[in-house]
């Protein structure tokens, strides 16, 4: 193998590529990363058998081949690397690999090539085009509200479903929900897959385009694969049944308030300081007919309360939060109006953002004595 | 107690202060900070008694009195609090301490004041003052060769002397040496002793003002302390005698060579790039007699070599560094040039900025097979 290419399209693919990385395995070839070269094109790959990314870039090549690197020495030696076009190349048979650019020579140590399991790109009639920033909004508004705990794989993922002319995404990690809907028009095909959590937020991150971008999903039983501009990115699916989402959104409610989405986030920051060094990070919101008053409460520090100048609509009642929670979707609401749609103490709160009525947020209260 | 102060003072105050709390201590109270006010001023402090910082702000006292708070709840409360004015009260004899702003009050349990040792600001003929962008310059250039082994407690500390018109500052790990001098005219008193490397390098943050401000340094046998401003940080010394850094010092070399700071910075890096994952970060400097050769090697990974167009001057010779420690100075050199000054391949290196010529720092080869 002996190509030439650009650093800086070098390092992107490296960067992205990079993110499939097998961080604990005991095959030490997934640790790598996977360059295979041939027709004008350099092909970068990684994978940890649950996801796989490849990138393509042009490059110039002298001798097609294939050689896999360290995963932690060549994004470190191509980030560090001075110069605008890289050198990379082997000598006949041997598993030292050169690297070079201006005046500098690395040599490092390569893995077997043919040992790698290589992505194996899937077609399937089953396939939506999304537009990226229609995605990266999907994944925004609801990934975080998955849960970490792998011992629930369910509800580590966040549900996609694609029918009459709308995409939804749910996510849950069952104390708390996410629902976003968007518009999908001209979709044929009916999709309801469990996309895990960690490769929709790392998908957020790569789709980083200065133009607007198509993302194409293709879908078999057990595997989804989005594909766009040179990238393409593959995962596998969780199994089972996720909870008919439908049942938990609330539909009567007896109270409501409109509240600005920041004043409040920096409110419940306060009275949380104290209260979040304790098990549980809860906080308590009164809602009275002149104001609603916040207050965090922790034995062993102290207490904080906070009065904000709102009029809520609707019956008086205190509502226990796991501050947290509620913390992750005022920082959604960015800079607009939220409003909460009351019930009672102890029933489901729904909180919609003003501008984007597609969405909606579920959190259960928590009961206190 | 009762006193209003202004939020930014008392967060500037708060946060100087802060970094004096104990944080492994058998004793809960000097996890605190002692609150003081009367006579028109709040007096905040701290210590683990290593260390002790003062540093007194204006405040409106409309009742004095004492108060140890928190220092982990107390700082962050501080930071998070929105509005200008701060109010600050204690009820009767209850030990619960209310924090106000605005709309937001915090009440958090207190330590008794009595019990808090407070610091023993102390007088003394022995005394200097230096401007403060010297003393930070003398620490900058120094203090990071100092050991952080505990366990030989002398080289975590720099020798500061005063004699003749000078003041030095010296530090050493045993394996390199940083020394830097700088006039310091009228000073009348001869100034010996170990200053703990850690309170020096937190001088640097504190002191971090817009306009020249002259700090005066007294001492006591086994104490010393800075003051300026409205502050005041007390140290112990480190008791122990220093080695005598005049016989390290090489004055015979044989070669030498200037070289850009930053071009040799960042040709050290990459170098080390793999060899720093080994035991020893190790990079060997060829000396020949038209260009300096750098490479790294690591038997694991692979190696590298760059090439870098310069001079030396006198014999050649391929020399072994701790690639950190050649890192740290050409930090210091930031973008000017530095000198080397060679002899053998086992003989001390001796490192001059040719923009600081009172500045010397000694390195020792490293000796390989």
């Amino acid at each position: 193998m002996r190509i030439r290419c650009e650093k800086d399209q070098l390092l992107t693919a490296v960067q992205i590529v990079q993110k499939a990385i097998a961080t604990k395995t005991t095959l030490p070839i997934l640790t790598g990363i996977y360059l295979s070269a041939a027709d004008g094109k350099l092909e970068l790959q990684s994978t940890d058998y649950e996801v796989g990314i490849s990138m393509t870039i042009p490059a110039e090549i002298i001798e097609p081949g294939k050689a896999v690197l360290s995963g932690k020495f060549f994004p470190e030696i191509i980030r560090k690397i001075s110069g605008k076009t890289i050198e990379i190349f082997s000598v006949l048979q041997s598993s030292m690999i050169t690297i070079a650019a201006e005046k500098t020579e690395f040599k490092i140590l390569s893995f077997p090539a043919d040992e790698f399991p290589t992505i194996k790109k899937f077609e399937s009639n089953n396939s939506i085009t999304v537009k990226d920033d229609v995605l990266k909004d999907l994944i925004k508004k609801t990934v975080f509200a998955c849960s970490t705990d792998e011992s629930r794989p369910l509800f580590t993922g966040a549900l996609t479903e694609v029918f009459e002319d709308e995409i939804i995404m749910v996510a849950t990690n069952t104390h708390r929900l996410a629902l976003k809907k968007h518009s999908l028009l001209g979709a044929n095909n009916a999709l309801k897959m469990i996309i895990p959590g960690k490769i929709l937020n790392e998908l957020t991150k790569i789709i980083n385009f200065d133009v607007p971008t198509d993302v194409k999903i293709v879908w078999l039983k057990n595997q989804v694969a989005f594909s766009f501009d040179n990238i393409y990115i593959m995962s596998r699916v969780i199994e089972g049944q996720f909870p008919d989402y439908k049942k938990v959104i609330p539909i009567d409610f007896t109270s409501y308030c409109v509240l600005d989405s920041n004043i409040l986030f920096e409110a419940v920051e306060r009275v949380s300081l104290l209260a979040k060094d304790g098990e549980y990070n809860i906080i308590k919101i009164k809602f009275t007919p002149n104001t609603i008053e916040l207050a965090g409460n922790n034995p062993d520090a102290g207490s904080a309360i906070e009065i904000l100048d709102v009029i809520p609509e609707g019956e008086p009642m205190e509502i226990a939060f796991n501050a947290k929670y509620l913390l992750e979707v005022l920082r959604i609401a960015g800079s607009g109006k939220v409003k909460f749609h009351l019930k009672s103490a102890l029933s489901p709160v729904m909180i919609k953002l003003m501008d984007d009525l597609e969405y909606t947020y579920i959190l259960t209260p928590i009961r206190t004595n």
